[in-house]
């Protein structure tokens, strides 16, 4: 038995999106099964002392460039959208409600906000387009509605974020193999070689 | 008839040094030449607000262990140097002196400071240390020495600097073909498909 493929993530973070798009098929080549974890990138940046991509002179600029170049190396529809970046937290409490009543279900929502977000420019920032999307997928919009103020998917998020932070992530995507970390959708082959063959 | 690419690094970083390591091989297989052009990081990161890598909580960890498993991934010697990071104004000097007297030396020079700073740990930031290495490879050392004081090297290496920030590079590694950026060592697969087909 090999234990799961832990994936953190943002749902504003577009390298979180090319390695979400990425990663489940590449690690079924390998008989690996995958967590999807998504975290608050706003709340490790406050330990890090870090910013967003987008206020850094110079970098912002290369990072825009970067993100539709790789996209396309990845062969993914994308698009910059705005406003960006935005806060994720109704997306991730949507996600792990729904998580906790269906794993699978769960991770095809992950996906479609990704896609509504990175493709569509839908501004999942809002409850109301998060509750939105979940009722496309069949999810109940009252019931999704009423999760965003509960105190247990509250506290289900923040401690997710907590221990992410306590296991080192600090930014989006970070895939944990083993106890091996990787950071960044350009560690993929990388990625991919240590589960083909382990440590090198 | 193409242009070469250049290739901006700092002596004091580690991707700059497996970029460095791979760069003139790939570019030639492309009939590709390059002009090494070292900077200084520090005064990119007073224009981009960063910090070295050492300094940011959670990230630096990752970094040390990132940095041995991609010099294995490289399949190059490798050890995090102590002190590290260090000023590389004296190895930028020696570098611009040796370039307009004889460019294809100051490559070999530039190799030959990384490998004594990332596998040797031999203190590059020390002028005398500077000196001393260009010396091994047959230059004068007494010249070499006088170098670091002429303000006509000071200003070539200013202007580099400044053209770079002009330029927009904000990291080391960071290399550009026919005006399309690219950084980081993990930029090196787009890189080698861009010599070979343009753009995608």
């Amino acid at each position: 038995m090999t234990t799961p493929v832990d994936f953190y993530f943002d749902f504003s973070s577009p390298y979180g999106y090319f390695a979400a798009s990425q990663l489940d098929e590449l690690c079924a080549r390998y008989g690996r099964s995958t967590i999807w974890r998504p975290i608050l990138l706003g709340a490790v940046f406050k330990i890090t002392r870090q910013q967003a991509l987008t206020t850094i002179p110079l970098k912002s600029s290369y990072a825009a460039h970067d993100l539709k170049r790789s996209a396309r190396w990845f062969k993914l529809p994308f698009q910059i959208p705005s406003p960006f970046p935005i806060s994720t937290t109704a997306a991730c409490r949507t996600y792990y409600w729904l998580y906790d009543r269906d794993a699978v279900a769960a991770k095809a929502l992950a996906m479609t906000f990704y896609q509504e977000y990175f493709v569509n420019n839908q501004d999942i920032s809002s409850p109301e387009v998060c509750a939105s999307i979940a009722a496309t997928l069949g999810h109940d919009y009252a019931a999704v509605t009423a999760a965003f103020a509960d105190p247990q998917v509250k506290m289900r998020l923040q401690l997710e974020v907590d221990a992410a932070i306590e296991r080192g992530v600090f930014g989006s995507p970070y895939i944990v193999v083993d106890g091996e970390p990787f950071w960044g959708a350009d560690r993929l082959p990388q990625l991919e070689r240590w589960l083909a063959q382990g440590p090198w």
